[in-house]
């Protein structure tokens, strides 16, 4: 069945069984904000054949990951979240079946969060979109900031990088990687179609009483997140090559130089990169066991990949190399 | 000069002028919902083609009218509005000049409401595709339901309907509307390129203590608010034909049964379709020039329009005859 065959109302009361109840049947939906949070706000637009495609992306996956790349950004702020709202404009060719995959994979990201959908917006067009808007909460004292980095902090990451960019690989290309296990071949397969938000991160920071704490998600890559921290923050970084984490079964398919460029640049790894002083990362570390310290934050203004082992010279890293979207 | 020669980083940094400075930066918006007020988050997609063209709408009518669109659905309820994200998705060769317009026409629209651009998203795609979500908050004891209305309230709008639909027709059809004045046809393009969102009527609403008041706003035609209204609430209504304003300008330019059709289901109009006691709906059109008691609610659930002239015959109302997006 297509959505043109069902119709709106029918379509709509579909779409609904996935929404909060209370919150849908009015002009807007009402929430409440917790006395003394901030309201945390972000929105993401995803296109079909640009952000996701059939080639490599079933409805619930495409789902999934736009509920994970908006959760990641409240993550990215220290918020809590309190519920999306998901504007939709569609093909009326489009199955009826495919919308509600990608509804399905929206709640199942956002259930263990106990995060509801709050109502939205379909309409018609050529392309498949979905705007989805996250709304968090976080007190301002506690919010992450990218701006609040300062010399003397530590660079940690929240886990891996370059395990998404690896899991589109071997989706577009499957040929490849014939030395990896299955295990291996599906975790990185997974770690694309399904990341997973780190508010688990932002759970942890609260139980350690860590507050003085700079940072973003690494959706746009992991070098786009440290130079985008360093500008805001007026500050530089040194990187220690051999400490950014990667997946250890990438060695048994490309090159360490290969791994290390999808893990800068590749992208849509949704882990947090975080600036705060050694002693709090040490114990960020402790409790979270995918967590590493990569480097530091200097006052001197550049952002460079060191290697102590002087095997690799030091090397800059440009803005110029993530991802662009135009 | 066009999207894809000025780059994402330029491009983003020309948009910012027209957001909120504090805002911008993060991964996310901070902002505070006053305590004891919940808050309201509303979703609307615009799609070239579909809600806007070339042909009737210029880039900061767009604008205007998408965020008259979204502060509509916060008056409707009964909201003061807090601040509205932007997602667009866009093709590369769209000229820059388009888009500035397009942000300056939504600037325009919220400025006399002091409601700021928190931020948002964008990304290329075919169609250009404009996903606004409006936030604004509301004591909850005053939020206007559609559930809410009662038997005994009458029905009231806050001003003409069909306007909307009239200056679409002269858009779309110059040669049309010979006996319309100029002054006349430019107020009905007006009311169709830049519709007021009926935030002065919340404002009003407070001052004279009204708070048991249901109802949404007309954004789909009369007709469709009043059968929303009575579906969500269980009740019916009846409207009375010689009640219902429309510019009585159209009666220069077609038939009465034509400038009621466009009335009742032309949409666009963005006035509020409220449903209160008499008294109260007394006072608010004692102090709203432009409202008029159209009808009242029934407990029987049929809804009709009436004539009690005779003219014609009573004629039930029905939502498919409004507009339907599939």
């Amino acid at each position: 069945m297509q959505v043109n065959q069902l119709g709106e109302q029918a379509l709509l009361k579909r779409l609904q069984r996935y929404c909060l109840t209370e919150a849908v049947g009015d002009d807007a939906a009402l929430l409440s904000v917790a006395s003394g949070q901030a309201l945390v706000v972000t929105t993401d637009m995803l296109i079909d054949g640009v952000h996701f495609s059939d080639r490599t992306t079933s409805a619930t996956d495409a789902g999934w990951r736009a509920a994970a790349a908006n959760l990641s950004d409240l993550a990215a702020m220290g918020a809590e979240p309190l519920g999306i709202t998901v504007g939709l404009s569609l093909p009326g060719m489009l199955e009826v079946s495919w919308l509600e995959g990608l509804y399905q994979g929206m709640v199942d990201c956002l259930a263990p969060f106990g995060t509801p959908i709050l109502g939205g917006d379909i309409c018609r067009s050529s392309v498949t979109a979905i705007a989805i808007t996250a709304l968090g909460q976080v007190r301002p004292e506690q919010a992450i900031r990218r701006s609040a980095a300062q010399a003397g902090d530590v660079l940690l990451v929240t886990g891996a990088h370059g395990a998404s960019r690896a899991g589109l690989e071997l989706l577009l290309h499957p040929e490849q990687g014939q030395g990896l296990t299955e295990a291996d071949r599906s975790a990185l397969i997974q770690a694309h179609q399904r990341p997973q938000p780190r508010l688990d991160v932002v759970q942890m920071l609260r139980e350690l009483g860590i507050a003085r704490v700079a940072g973003m998600d690494s959706s746009d890559g992991l070098a786009d997140a440290v130079l985008q921290i360093c500008q805001a923050s007026r500050v530089g970084a040194q990187l220690e090559r051999n400490l950014i984490p990667f997946p250890a079964s990438l060695t048994a398919w490309i090159s360490e130089a290969q791994a290390m460029d999808w893990a800068l640049y590749g992208g849509e790894d949704f882990e947090l990169v975080l600036c705060l002083p050694r002693a709090a990362a040490e114990r960020l570390v402790e409790q979270l066991g995918s967590a590493a310290i990569i480097g530091s934050i200097t006052a001197e203004p550049n952002v460079l990949l060191r290697d102590q082992s002087g095997l690799h010279p030091d090397q800059p890293l440009r803005l110029e190399q993530g991802f662009q979207h135009f």
